[in-house]
């Protein structure tokens, strides 16, 4: 390790340990608070139990799918030699950390709900705050875990991996330091589709009767599903979106560090600025972070609508310094074309910042498209979901095509115009992914601030704390459900880019697979090329990944598939799932007499119950498919095949995630747009209407929407560890 | 031109003639046949009326399109030379041949409808005979048309191209004529677009109105837009598939023969076989189809079962006799690896045969997935339309691996094991296409007769014919709805494959492209290649048309784009059409008094004029869209940048396309199984949830599916005729 780098490098483990303290400090400080009257807290214990029943019986399952998939790994190294050795170890903790991280987060989560409600009954700001810091915790966990594994691996493998050639020292490093992306990703998908499924299966089944039949309120303590249906919140939204998240920065990271050492091939010392730049921003913006949540102070009597300014100006605050802070990094680092490299940095905040304000100007009351859609329920719930799916699929023009100008713009301004630099350009579309995650620590905080402010006025309607008190926590969710928008244009953005950086890491491992076997040269164009010297057309060329090779097209038609029929599983699971939540509440309507009179208790833990079982039952097959598929098309159609397959799905994927969120998102605003009082409001036949768009946007935004985006990272992911098998054995 | 082959080729204009004559003779007997009652005729002669204003309101705006891009075409061809002289008149009668082949379809299916409704008064089987007929005049008329065209440009560009060297005149002559497909693209796009909106707007107008608030009857005479709805099913299901199937036909046998001439690039004689080979392989299968057509005989008293099969034995006689005699072609144009190929028809013959299949199993009410959704109805609208978008999505599964396996063998048979002979690959792909399109006339014939027997039923239903005839027409309209989805199977499969040839077909046009400009070699991995001699993948490498090159990406995610956003734009403006439609009905509620005690007559003509008139105005954004983004994608990314675009539509566009008819069809069909009695029956809350999947459905499964597959065809023909600008400049 070298000069100046090294003494950098020192400061990601730091940040990372400095992130976990502040974590726990306003963990600490959240715990201080009461959780109110003893009914309050009886019914934040119901949550946290089902929350914690559910991970545990999740982590079950995940456990065993990790034995199986650590097994075949470790066979694949330790017996046919097609895989680095250290291959099992760092996909075994990608998937311990992220699971941790959404332990913690949820953990905070449900502690948080009650105390969140109980300081609302003595102001919003107070609320507020009680939320926010609550949401920093996770969002400190997450980047804390994350820079805390990648700096422990980047050590080990550092003293473990003997080679003598620098530059192939970090290439080896870097590529294994992949495959705890993969157990993140695993982790993260199961997360995803687990808690997607269990949310709007306690969500639709508990809306249809409650809400439809027996007419009674959401949150209502006469329906038996809303325990189970606050649950979900926890689940889906903030383990979830923890697991998420955790996996897009450790993915944008890591793919970003392995394309740093293509792209200085033959410069070591280059190459380790390269490899530690991603990390230091990683670890700057986790600093910034945490300036930024001290920065949301709120004096005691302001407006909703400052509010909302206080949680912008925390992130706006970590947004520019990082920008400024890049710039002396890469001064620091010396990195060639420094300019180039922290204009693409920019590109990614950019980017990022403009997706989510797409996202918010299609999903939000405030604007046109979504009051279009509420106006279409006049004429019935057929119009509004015409509309909604109209409005939703033209949504994906403006956020495709600022990823393709910000994509466009980071390559030209890390290789220079013309693309003739490509390595240096791909390494720009990582750097970009990674300044638009680069804060993520605040980000994460105001969105994970938004289910906890929903369960808090779930436990405000449960505790019958009064009119006043809903108030105040409906406020809180409203702010939340305006800075989800946000998230979710981040977390969509970052996984595009993430994605396109690990399609080109691919490449790399192939590399790595190659030189493993022996294979000192490829043949590119009936040119013979140094394999350890070939770039990243040579190898395109010499795989034949050309777009009139067939076996890239059937790849990418299988890709392209892929995400709708993930999409279609896990529609059809939250269905199922939330039919038998349906027959569930039905027949304790039924059977449990004075339940509606509110004389009988229902029995929550039942419904808990069948929304985990079928939340844990319908998930195994679609993520399994994400991992088989890499798999099995690498080995019949190749190298070639595996490439279209992951711009298949990332293409196609990418896009049918954001019209689902948007449509989803767009119904839900439409109907509360109703409720606010327009065309008839609450109870009107156009409320109806919109209540109908609101129940099928449920699985379109929080379960198959947000899944694709861990889908396209996972196939990505899976082929990269893969790759050794694939370059070793291939049918067609 | 050389013996045998020379012979041989007068069989396709002969075919075709042969097949316009059977068209004349077809209609001539249709139009013996009895209108009916006076009432029955004033009705169709209303219908007549209203579609010919359409088409004719139609023409008119697609005129002034055709007369701008021939312009461009001019002036790209006289101006800049960037282009053949011969594509603006190849492109404008391509256009005016496929606008004939739908305006005598639809003429026509509008003289057919009283009639086949008059022959029903008299038995089923007269119904069926007047409606099938009728059908087969458009089938032949489409493949009669379509032959000709192709003959007549091969004759005039045969006598008018001036090359000494035979390959480059054959070359030269197969591309200029693929602007001939271009036109047909165009036409066919404002067709299926326009006709779609047109029909939606009408269809869910009627039904919002009619059915849902004021409860009368489909096709009440009441309902003031019943004549546009049953214009809309003229407009929109047989012109707009017509022009549809013209463009997939004619550009099947164009696209393929151009793959002919770059497989047997130095080999003039067999190029010439090659290229003939699609020709007289439709030539033959017109033929046969005419022989099928005629084997459609039904004793008097057959039940409805042995109607469907005297249908199938009819398609079934011409697809197995397409078999034998395209063996025989083969051996007497003497083909290099004829038996290869050979194999290569079935494959399409067989995949187009499978598609269909899927589609009955996945939208019949006689199958499993059908009837979940049906079941969900009873838990209310919200769960139909989650269950029919995942179902929907999850049976794109079974097409795209159809397509995958079909493609794979079809170039294997081809190319020989290990994709070694691209170029034979991928004429290999297209001459599937030609196969699986081959007994066209037949198949479009049991298609048309869908929308016959459908006005039919209207018309019966509007002349107050009695609840037998009634009976009679929704037992053959329930028959042309088996069929449809054969159909439908037909044109999604064979758009794929004929989008995968012209992807092809494109490199070829590059070739042409930079001959003109005088560039003789290319660089190909450091090697020089004579641009005469050049390979597709030599093509590939020379323009970096690789999946790491981030144009071709760009490409892929605008590609993908475009389909979500085109079908965007077209649901949205079947909401927008329809909601004017709405608005118009109660209006003429409100003002017309009398009118629902059957007292006063409607304006049927008002909601004519207003589904055509928002039909026309919303139909131009997505059609030209489609022309202009593959000009500008070319202008700034250049040919990476197309061929991502290409793939990028393709891939998405295909799955979108299989899973709106899908999700739309199922819908539909569980209306109407819940309908025959089941759940409650017609009329029961599952019935009103059931009503509304189907509205949704209405623009799923005839607007914004099937113009998918013509966009994904015309972006394809727009790159290939504009791949002269694009070699010659380009930004990036």
């Amino acid at each position: 390790m070298l000069g100046v780098q090294n003494n950098l490098f020192w400061v990601v483990p730091s940040s990372a340990v400095i992130a976990l303290i502040f974590a726990l400090i306003f963990f600490k400080q959240m715990m201080k608070n009461s959780e109110g009257t003893e009914r309050m807290a009886e019914i934040a214990a119901h949550v946290r139990k089902g929350a914690m029943a559910y991970l545990k019986q999740q982590y079950k399952v995940v456990i065993i799918v990790f034995i199986i998939l650590t097994i075949l790994f470790a066979v694949m190294a330790y017996g046919f030699d097609v895989q680095n050795r250290w291959v099992p170890f760092a996909f075994l903790t990608g998937g311990f950390f992220s699971g941790l991280a959404g332990f913690f987060g949820m953990k905070t989560a449900t502690y948080a709900s009650s105390r969140t409600a109980n300081a609302a009954r003595n102001s919003l700001n107070s609320g507020l705050r009680v939320a926010f810091r609550s949401g920093a915790v996770m969002g400190l966990v997450v980047v804390g875990l994350a820079l805390f594994d990648i700096s422990l691996w980047y050590v080990v493998l550092n003293l473990l991996i003997k080679n003598g050639d620098p530059a192939r020292k970090m290439e080896i490093i870097t590529t294994t330091m992949l495959t705890f992306g993969m157990g993140a990703s695993t982790q993260a998908l199961f997360a995803r589709v687990g808690g997607g499924i269990y949310t709007k299966a306690a969500d639709v089944g508990a809306d249809l009767v409650g809400k439809v039949e027996a007419g009674i309120p959401e949150d209502d303590p006469r329906n038996p599903a809303t325990i189970a249906d606050n649950v979900g919140d926890n689940v889906g939204d903030v383990a979830g979106m923890g697991a998420d998240l955790y996996e897009s920065y450790a993915g944008s990271i890591l793919a970003t560090a392995a394309l740093g050492t293509a792209a200085f091939m033959n410069n070591p010392k280059m190459q380790a600025s390269a490899v530690f730049l991603p990390m230091i921003i990683g670890a700057v913006g986790t600093l910034l972070s945490i300036a930024g949540i001290f920065a949301v102070r709120t004096r005691e009597d302001i407006s909703q609508k400052k509010l909302l300014g206080a949680l912008s100006r925390g992130t706006n605050l970590s947004s520019v310094l990082i920008m400024v802070l890049a710039f002396i990094v890469l001064r620091v680092l010396k990195i060639e074309n420094y300019a180039g490299i922290w204009l693409s940095i920019i590109v990614g905040l950019v980017t990022g910042w403009a997706i989510g304000k797409e996202t918010e100007y299609f999903t939000s009351a405030a604007y046109k498209p979504t009051q279009g859609i509420a106006s279409k329920a006049e004429t019935g719930a057929a119009t509004v979901i015409i509309s909604g799916i109209g409005t939703g699929m033209l949504s994906t023009t403006f956020p495709v095509l600022t990823i393709v100008i910000g994509t466009t713009l980071a390559y030209l301004a890390a290789a220079g115009w013309h693309f003739s630099n490509m390595s240096m350009g791909l390494y720009g579309i990582g750097i970009a992914a990674v300044g638009m995650l680069s804060t993520l620590g605040i980000t994460l905080a105001t969105d994970a601030y938004g289910p906890i402010a929903d369960n808090a006025g779930g436990n405000a309607e449960m505790s019958n704390l009064g009119e006043e008190v809903r108030k105040r926590t409906d406020a809180l969710d409203s702010l939340g459900n305006t800075t989800a928008a946000t998230g979710k244009g981040f977390a969509i953005g970052s996984a595009a880019l993430t994605a396109l950086a690990l399609l080109a890491s691919y490449v790399e491992e192939l590399r790595i697979g190659l030189l493993r076997l022996g294979q000192t040269t490829i043949e590119a164009g009936n040119q013979l090329v140094q394999t350890t010297a070939a770039s990243l057309t040579d190898f395109m060329v010499h795989y034949d990944v050309t777009l009139m090779n067939p076996k890239v097209l059937m790849g990418m038609f299988i890709g392209a598939m892929m995400a709708f029929m993930f999409c279609g599983l896990t529609m059809t699971a939250v269905g199922r799932a939330a039919g038998n939540m349906v027959d569930e509440v039905r027949r304790q309507f039924r059977e449990i007499k004075g339940i509606l009179e509110g004389e009988a208790v229902p029995d929550y833990a039942r419904c808990v119950e069948i929304s985990t079982r079928g939340a844990q039952h319908e998930m195994l097959l679609p993520s399994l498919l994400a991992i088989i598929a890499p798999i099995t098309i690498g080995l019949i159609f190749g190298v070639p095949g595996v490439m279209g397959l992951l711009t298949g799905v990332l293409s196609s994927g990418f896009i049918l995630a954001v019209f689902m969120a948007n449509s989803g998102g767009a119904w839900d605003n439409a109907k509360k747009y109703i409720e606010s009082g327009v065309l008839g409001g609450k109870g009107s036949e156009a409320h109806k209407a919109a209540v109908v768009g609101d129940t099928v946007g449920d699985p379109f935004k929080d379960t198959s929407g947000p899944s694709l985006n861990i889908l396209i990272k996972l196939m990505a992911m899976v082929s990269i560890v893969m790759a050794g098998l694939t370059v070793s054995w291939t049918l067609l």
